[in-house]
């Protein structure tokens, strides 16, 4: 497979001279963050909501994708009239540090001038992202951001965010995440990059140059990975054990025989045409290194000691990647801090999926909850 | 990696040289069971256990084996004392058909002196696999087996017997089982495959003439598996996030820094060094295949009407690669069949790989089955 599309869109983006100090001690000289914002910020710049994307989401949340020419990813919640109101709220979505869309990451040169950085892009955490995100924020002037909002990864940026800018976070609304990877999660990710190095073609990650991308290996990755977002349920439902249409000999030896099979395949190969190697590499690290209680001695409660961010915390009854149990345990060091929080787990047997999906008790979560802290934060009313 | 060593070693077996007709409709012109054996045919030839193994295993069941030269891998069941008690049972054990230990699979010639099948071996089913074990007892004389037991694949296998061959069965035990192959489980063993076949040195199958093995791809298909035998509470207490001792630098960008990563490196690179890729395919294939219930008009009672063989059915209540929910819908249809079925659901936090490990209700359940078994099998107590 060809180079992927990626290189060529230009994205609308600030860049900070200054670069960024990183969690590994690493000083990148220069930071470029793009981002895509929607609506309109209000004259006290106090409607300003960011959302935070997943592993393989970008900052194209509420219009049609650049490379794919798909629709808006988060199209549920985001828009005019919808829970994420556009015409009500400024939202900005920034393509996370490490990514492959625009903002500084493994793709882009070293230097000016210079080859990319490849491997040599030094690990990163999600404080890392979520510092790429404050110099946005910064830059824009908005002190407060009345909400950020994420789910899967992006969730982990929420609780990040409310952890480290608290007086910035008016309300926080992690969704289908956790305070800590697991090991479960770990070691799929590691699947993931197993599959990418064993590819000849990633050529220990400088492959740019070559015109060739390993796109086995990272679609073998986006394949475990598309398994662990669904749920059983889910998978019986859309493909049980039905045949593929074209399936000529009932026990054919190779080829997609079974339609889950063609489904995962497709999911892969349309994956490595819009996402890069080294990006995922990069951000499944910062997943696996995430540990907000580790950050604070242990004790997730002292992240959110005195913090003044009104919390909701939304888990999925058949999310098996980022179980209840998980969202359960960040509400409970949130009580013990005495923050303002609620928990729903939302009954769904769309797994980890479902934060993406139509779930019309998501919808009314969000947009309940929005709407109560507006008034809180004496946001006018349409 | 060079060459796996598996072919150096000279299997116990036996040659049915009329071949055997696949359910594919393909007829193998010879066919080659290699199994073992332990204790003694008493003189009614009615004291037979036959173990059925699962996707990884082999027949070396109950002594060291000889590629590893680890301990026996049912040894918490199978031995001179133990529940299948050597002492009293005559305990047999075959390499399944398309497996890598010396029955007919892809790594044998075609024919005497023609190349290994590779890809070309045909597509061979769970009953094919019960099939060639059926010529193996014929070929011991054995008319009728006093038990048949096996975990996972080795339990499709038990139930595929029970329903061929009933008359041949005294007892079945199939244990962390199911009678079809999930949406999930094909989906995660169709990563395994694709793995394999991004592995250049899979060369289309066609490997073993250059001395080369597709060991990266082969062996991220075990990790991958792997992670499913294992619960997310087994990995939690097993590794949590806890890092390698020699991890140098707390954001170690590559290698394996937490140690359920090089855990399933491990696995994944011992495994490749006893297993041929080829046989991964044909019996991951098999696996998929398998649909009990739509071998007989899609009803599961159908495939035990009238059945004559005493069922015990074992689940593990964190096995989430094969439901306890998918064993109880079994013993229903056993129920609707008028059959004699036990059902028990062992607690355990160990996931599927719980029917290897050490499980004292499982080795309580299988002794006191086999036991009241050959009571009524008038087999004389030792």
């Amino acid at each position: 497979m060809d180079q992927a599309d990626i290189p060529d869109i230009t994205h609308q983006s600030h860049v900070f001279t200054d670069g960024l100090l990183l969690d590994c001690g690493v000083h990148l000289a220069s930071l470029t963050v793009a981002y895509r914002s929607y609506g309109t910020l209000n004259a006290e710049r106090s409607n300003a909501v960011l959302i935070c994307h997943a592993l393989t989401g970008d900052q194209y949340v509420a219009e049609r994708h650049p490379v794919t020419g798909k629709g808006p990813w988060w199209d549920q919640l985001v828009g005019s009239g919808r829970p994420i109101d556009t015409d009500r709220y400024f939202v900005i979505c920034s393509n996370v540090l490490g990514g492959c869309m625009g903002t500084t990451g493994p793709m882009e040169p070293r230097a000016p001038g210079e080859a990319p950085w490849g491997t040599d892009f030094p690990p990163i955490t999600i404080r890392d992202m979520v510092r790429a995100q404050k110099r946005l924020i910064d830059r824009l002037a908005i002190d407060r951001l009345f909400a950020v909002i994420g789910g899967s990864m992006g969730g982990m940026q929420v609780l990040e965010w409310a952890a480290t800018y608290p007086e910035a976070v008016f309300a926080a609304l992690p969704i289908a995440t956790a305070a800590y990877h697991s090991a479960q999660n770990i070691a799929f990710n590691e699947v993931g990059r197993q599959a990418i190095f064993a590819d000849p073609d990633f050529n220990g990650g400088q492959y740019y140059a070559t015109g060739r991308v390993p796109a086995g290996g990272l679609g073998v990755a986006r394949m475990v990975a598309h398994i662990t977002y669904l749920s059983e349920q889910a998978l019986n439902r859309k493909f049980g054990r039905k045949l593929q249409g074209s399936a000529a000999a009932p026990l054919a030896m190779f080829g997609d025989m079974f339609q889950v099979e063609s489904y995962l395949q497709h999911q892969g190969s349309t994956f490595v045409r819009r996402f890069d190697a080294n990006s995922y590499l990069t951000i499944t690290r910062a997943m696996d290194y995430f540990d907000l209680a580790a950050e604070h001695e242990g004790d997730l409660s002292r992240a959110f000691a005195g913090t003044p961010t009104r919390f909701c915390i939304i888990s999925f009854s058949s999310d098996w990647l980022f179980p209840t149990a998980e969202s359960r345990a960040v509400a409970r060091a949130l009580n013990k801090a005495a923050a303002n929080v609620s928990f729903v787990e939302v009954e769904s047997d769309k797994g980890h999926d479902a934060f993406l999906l139509d779930e019309p008790d998501l919808r009314r979560i969000v947009a309940g909850f929005l709407s109560g802290c507006a008034a809180h934060a004496g946001l006018d009313p349409q």
